[in-house]
């Protein structure tokens, strides 16, 4: 059975390489090498809309048949050695171990890069102290998505250092750069999130037309990223979904970002709307997925306002704002809204503010989260084999073939 | 020399184990599923009473095969990746070493869960943390002893965790929980000192009869856990000593223990008696394990007062508690005192109290702790093989057959 | 061409392996088992002066080749489990990262002793924590550089401890300890420094006579140890070279590496000289590590007053030695220093006060910096390949034949 399963999966995969292959050539054709070739070999992996469609299948596809090997207790180790390197600015205890996991499911040694971010904060430090971490490193894992307009600068910097001593012969290698939660995108969460769905659903075709809720959802704390929305709505709209997203005045994600959602909608025959109400996101929904963010405008002024060092301006930002939040608690994920929806899968990255139990009242009624809880812990069972992955597509020019190649050896784990 | 050694260490297993299965299926017939069946396959290393005698001799052994084989520079290598998660609710550099090193010679990575304890205080998120780092888990390694009524729920709250995890199909294996220490057994302690004693005296059989002083010394700190006491009456009654328990009024463990203890005495064919002085406790004793401890019911009052955050009770208590240690300062292990035993070997689970050397007055003289420094080290030199026992066992059904397989491949380590 | 790097590399390490083992067996046969024998096989690694000169060849050599090994992505793991210690008493990302990355290269997982000093300050306690640290330990590497007089005492206490535990029969093996920099030398840094040298001049013989300035240069920070350069005056001078050390006015190093710098400039047929400007230091240099240190006599106050918890006192130190400091800002490496140079390699350990860019002003200028930095950042990436090799040489005793025999087997790493 594990056999069969394995197979499958590597048959899936291979059809999605070579439906990728064929897009960086068509892309080549079409717009010269500046946009064609492997988008997944020798990068990085830093936003999903960076990357072709067939590409982020090819993701999760992988993530699948590593999830097969797991699962009948063969091996997945690619790597006899090899460093790790993670860097979270901003404590987080799921993505350390799933990155961890990750790591070790290939054979890599994590390392943690634990300095004060003051430390790797000016450019010159930046490069070098990248490089310095990188002599036997595969991939660098980073974290750092509290602040606008930080965490993405960071990463393509840590990038850029990288790729520029790899040229220049400093580095054998050039690890690749892994988002582990920025200010704009959140991709191992969200591709994490669509493998799990394309499971339940039955294949990336089985997407196309379905409906999904993406909306705010009252919590008593504030300041929550952006990312895990942005990700969905920048992700989900480009596999022909009907993607709905709702938040109450004033929680407006970014610009650039909607903007990108809408046009991937058009492009991939699926739509996207905002809408005021989070009745109207579940109405007919498929998927819901409603979670707390702060509106990207607050999230502005509270990255201005930490660069002042301002206390006072920081603590009245907060009350101010969990009073603005306060204003629309109403907007929790109950089992009558969910009743209006088609049977609709709830989603979330977890931890959840539920009701009664984490919180006076969160973003989503305890009956709702019990009756989901199982297919939320699958949700997060994804996370691992989805970096893992990233890193192996990132590594090796033709995963399809290595990952037939381990299956086919068959070199059980114990 | 090393092979001898290996392949007499795996006849010993054998055996072992073969009356371990046949203690497995006696307990099944006599009183039902419920009862019988493995006891170490598949299930935590807990309470060292919560496993059959047998079981327990099959850890020992165990760990004596994964020593030879180690100390031949073979690999004990039985996993190619998986984590080993570890939690320490409390400082350690000892356990985190032994834990680490158990890891290691299994082939595991070790991954600290680091969380502030607040974060995992509450049911619902123990159950989703559990869950969240699991997910290449073979092994939580956990260590919560500073309150009493804490420690030991914890780990069973998370062995639930993991447990339901499994039977819903979110983990594909199931981590077994190992007890680093907790507030009721150390058992990786104890069990370490125990394999270290077999070893001295020349086998399980070679234990009965001998007498054993397990006593209160005095110290001047204050909050000692009881488990290692509580650990030591609780497995060494088991294998027919006479166990012999003094401290001075007012020093009791817990009622439960005790019970139990006196319990198992007569079960295996040994006693166990409570005696008033360290003088009686060493008369004739053939191994003494003089240690301090907080008595039972401070433990108590000190865990209540924590939960209340009362910081002047809780310093009005330890001064309490010092000055009524300092009027049992004669509760020390001399060399007047060693000349009651029958050359007794003086255990101790370190670091020790040492009189004139790590303290002013302490647990124990310098020269008698000096006389012991080298067998003390090798008692230690045994957890780490315990631990990985423990996991192995808990791992595979059958391991005296999987190290027999590891010593005949002779897979060298370097 | 990977092939042929890799097999000159091992030609090149046999020829200096067997010039060792001469020189071994001459030094037994001058002057008795005492100083004969081998020095790197079962030995730590503490200060570059303790061992033969072929000795220190035999490390660069082997890290040559372990390079290599890497750089044509072949396995170099040695191990296949065990433990690599560390242990860093001030804060260190760079050395950390490559003790990491030199452990993963070899197949040893990174265990920290983040104990707080205080823990392990007293010689019971470190002959105590060192032994049931290094269980399953094979090096123990240690950092400790802040305080004169105690750094390399540190590392002799716990090799001492390793050492007779070994004896004892407590470890079966015996972790070699490497300083990762203490309060009188860095051998890591200086032995990396001494590889790429010895890689840009085209080999050992080539150093012969070539001119180096080791000199002090400003910074705007206070209390720099004296470890770099007190390790290349003890180092560069056993290798024929014309080293000058220049220095301000009160700014001397340990008198007793001074002297050594002078016995090894003749015994190797090179020269060491004091010099009072950099500009003497430099004029006809083909290399120059200008450098910021703390005067020895300040260390040494500063040591004491740390002792004592005087913090005005050491506020006080503080700024009288900012200000002395600042009186010679003018020892910047410039480009008009440079020109006084035979187009000398610029060195430095990394990070580097540089004008304009991380202070104000610095020890060298911006454009110099750039002009060098890839192939600083090639210096920085022969860190993990030393420390591997000082790991390999001393757990195997015959490092070429084992790196043949890798070599030969041609297992990919990836």
């Amino acid at each position: 059975m594990a056999t069969d399963e394995i197979r499958r999966s590597i048959g899936t995969l291979e059809t999605a390489s070579a439906a990728a292959t064929a897009a960086a050539r068509h892309a080549a054709a079409a717009s010269g090498a500046a946009e064609g070739g492997p988008d997944l070999f020798g990068k990085d992996f830093l936003l999903t809309w960076d990357k072709r469609r067939e590409s982020l299948e090819v993701i999760i596809r992988a993530a699948a048949v590593l999830k097969a090997l797991r699962e009948a207790d063969l091996t997945t180790r690619l790597f006899d050695s090899g460093l790790a390197v993670s860097q979270f600015r901003d404590n987080s205890t799921r993505t350390r171990f799933s990155f961890a996991s990750a790591a070790n499911l290939l054979g890599l040694a994590v390392q943690d890069l634990d300095e004060g971010s003051s430390q790797v904060a000016h450019g010159e430090t930046v490069r070098e102290t990248a490089t310095m971490i990188s002599f036997m490193a595969e991939a660098i894992g980073i974290r750092d998505d509290l602040y606008i307009g930080k965490g993405h600068a960071y990463m393509c910097e840590v990038a850029g250092a990288v790729e520029r001593a790899h040229r220049d012969g400093v580095l054998a290698r050039r690890p690749a750069v892994i988002n582990l939660q920025c200010d704009i995108d959140h991709p191992t969460q969200t591709m994490a999130d669509l493998a799990h769905l394309v499971e339940r659903v039955g294949g990336f075709d089985e997407l196309r037309g379905r409906r999904v809720a993406m909306t705010w959802a009252y919590s008593p704390s504030y300041g929550k990223p952006l990312s895990v929305p942005q990700g969905v709505i920048g992700l989900f709209t480009r596999f022909g979904m009907d993607v709905r997203l709702a938040y109450p005045e004033g929680y407006s994600l970014m610009g650039d970002v909607v903007d990108k959602a809408g046009a991937f909608a058009k492009e991939s025959g699926g739509s996207f709307r905002i809408c005021p109400t989070m009745e109207e996101a579940f109405d007919g929904a498929d998927v819901v997925y409603p979670k707390s963010w702060a509106p990207f405008a607050v999230m502005e002024e509270r990255t201005r306002i930490v660069g002042t060092g301002d206390r006072a301006a920081l603590a009245e930002l907060e009350k101010r704002c969990l009073a603005n939040n306060a204003r629309f608690k109403s907007w929790e994920c109950t089992n009558a809204l969910m009743s209006r929806t088609r049977d609709a899968l709830y989603l979330h990255c977890l931890p959840a503010d539920i009701t009664g139990v984490s919180c006076a009242q969160g973003e989503v009624a305890a009956d709702v989260f019990e009756r989901f809880r199982v297919p939320l812990y699958r949700q997060a069972g994804w996370k691992p084999y989805v970096i893992a992955a990233m890193i192996l597509a990132a590594k090796f020019p033709d995963p399809a073939a290595r990952l037939a190649r381990l299956a086919g050896d068959r070199q059980p784990r114990l």
